[in-house]
């Protein structure tokens, strides 16, 4: 062996190019991983096509949402299945020791800081590395569990931070790659879920994981979406304090109804991305005693509970997840774009003469 | 007796009234307390100034800051000194339950929703009276300790919800009548604080509390104050991130500040009030872990903790208060209005024919 197969970014909007390079000498703590699944996430098409820059420099091989089998590393990972966290801590700093590994100023993340997932094998720091049990590879196969590295831990974290509780109002605004595992979660912390999004189809989606409380908010003014939400609410019987809202779509629109949702000990949670600012009364906060937390991320601490939930059957992963061949990532890459997929697109490599 | 003696406000910005009514029947659970002193916050020029409506209609005797003692009610309780919270949660309802009574839905509050404290005496629930120890009444009369009502509780909740730790750096913006508390309260729990203002004469005052880090950020850009900011941060030998910044300005300009100076894994309280929106981008608080909170009020369940602090004579609120017969109270509040007073002024009943 000794070499690795890739596809990495020349520039915006190019097409990927293949690459083979000698896998590169290991060091103390390190792992090699043969990868089994990498998924396309909306970070990668921020690199690929909105102009934000990767932190090394290009190109690179993109991909942080990576699963694989440990090749070669510490001795009791190897052989074995894992997860690589999208963000890896260095452990060690303040940040890290207060809790706070997600957002550490030393990490590292694959696919931004170094070549990533798009690619037959990765080397990766093994501390944090997050073992997969046999148990959840019954009702999944272990490129399917990539998406747990990104689409599913980072909005783990979030329900986790905002204090969900059973019985409270839950609001899940945009229920794309990431809001559809905030949904579930929510429902599986016995939260009662409502989930908002302008496409019939993703709300279509949910029946599927028992979420039948949904708001197809197409062409309706925020006023209008507030009346409906506080009428669900009190059908549903939640308190109509305390709300857990959760913004997933990235957008000014989700933002602005979100922030307009939010009333009286609420808790907002900023998951999706976007560089527009939007205008806001902060004192709201105060007079409502409520809160806007944002989120980065997931520590990898909180991976185990995470894979647990899939191994438990209470997560599902599958209906929301679609697997290509890795040699069809441009394609894969621009039809995200377009808003053309559905589910989350996981890559497997298919590079010629591996396997 | 039988008669109480209060100043009630007729209409934006008259003159307040003097009457005299029966003190009201006592219901169970009640106390009546002989007025010691009622401070004068911006909630109440709020009331007199800015057209916010008070809940209970006009005329009304304003006044939420309130000490006194005990003269009917439970008999643990005659004859006692005590501090009256300023919102008087129900105790039963499920915001109380979860601990978030200060934002009760069936909260009172004097002076807003019954007749308040500048008066000669007040009816008012028992429940959540705070005692008063001797201790405290070592440096401070029990007129000077009416401040802890408001100005001191309101900063300490801030302080306990943002989790400010020993050795990080706080941030106040604004060391007003309320800020100054946030102030010393952040240097108590161990904080290094910077305190931000436009008036040298606030700053100035926090040296005889020891707080000899501060900015003018007069005539500065947000830019520049940013750069200052962390240049002392530096010097302090303060960690550049986690960083708890308390917005106690209530202005467009500090909430500006306040928001670009949110970094890593920052927490901002969102203490001070105004009606102003401002343009920002929510997303910053998902890149950067970071999270604004907003508070209101202080649940009663702190204020013991908050007398502890004088009693043990760590928070020092003399240099901060000046006390005038309450006679005087247009005259207060006009010079309040005009930011003419310095100090949190408390108003003492003198009314003729009583003590």
């Amino acid at each position: 062996m000794g070499q690795i197969h890739a596809y990495q970014m020349i520039a915006k909007d190019k097409p990927f190019e293949q690459l083979e390079f000698t896998i590169p000498e290991m060091r103390e703590g390190e792992a090699l991983i043969r990868v089994a699944g990498c998924g396309v996430c909306h970070t990668d098409l921020s690199f690929w096509h909105y102009n934000v820059p990767t932190r090394h420099e290009l190109p690179l091989v993109l991909g942080h949402e990576i699963s694989g089998t440990v090749l070669d590393g510490p001795p009791e990972l190897e052989g074995k299945p894992v997860i690589i966290p999208a963000v890896l801590p260095c452990g060690n700093c303040e940040l890290c020791r207060i809790g706070r590994s997600n957002i550490c100023q030393n990490q590292k993340m694959p696919g931004n800081d170094f070549h990533g997932g798009f690619a037959s094998h990765i080397v990766v720091p093994a501390r944090y590395l997050a073992m997969v049990p046999e148990s959840a590879l019954v009702d999944h196969t272990l490129a399917e569990l990539a998406v747990i590295a990104d689409a599913v831990t980072t909005p783990y974290q979030v329900i986790v931070k905002s204090d969900l509780q059973s019985g409270d109002f839950a609001v899940v605004i945009g229920v794309g790659g990431i809001g559809i595992y905030a949904a579930q979660l929510a429902k599986i912390f016995g939260g009662m879920v409502l989930a908002i999004d302008i496409s019939q189809e993703k709300l279509d989606c949910l029946s599927g994981v028992d979420i039948s409380t949904t708001l197809n908010s197409t062409g309706l003014e925020i006023r209008e979406i507030k009346n409906q939400v506080k009428g669900i609410c009190r059908e549903l019987g939640a308190p109509m304090f305390n709300w857990k809202i959760y913004e997933m779509s990235g957008t000014r629109a989700g933002q602005e109804l979100a922030y307009a949702l939010l009333g009286i000990a609420g808790t907002l949670s900023i998951v999706g991305f976007t560089m527009d600012k939007l205008e806001v009364r902060l004192s709201n906060l105060m007079a409502f005693d409520a809160r806007v937390i944002g989120t980065w991320g997931c520590k990898p601490e909180l991976y185990p509970e995470v894979i647990n939930l899939v191994s438990e059957g209470k997560l599902k992963l599958k209906p929301f997840t679609e697997t290509f061949p890795m040699s069809r990532i441009d394609d894969i890459f621009q039809q995200t774009l377009e808003h053309k997929l559905v589910k989350r697109s996981v890559l497997i490599p298919d590079f010629e003469g591996l396997n």
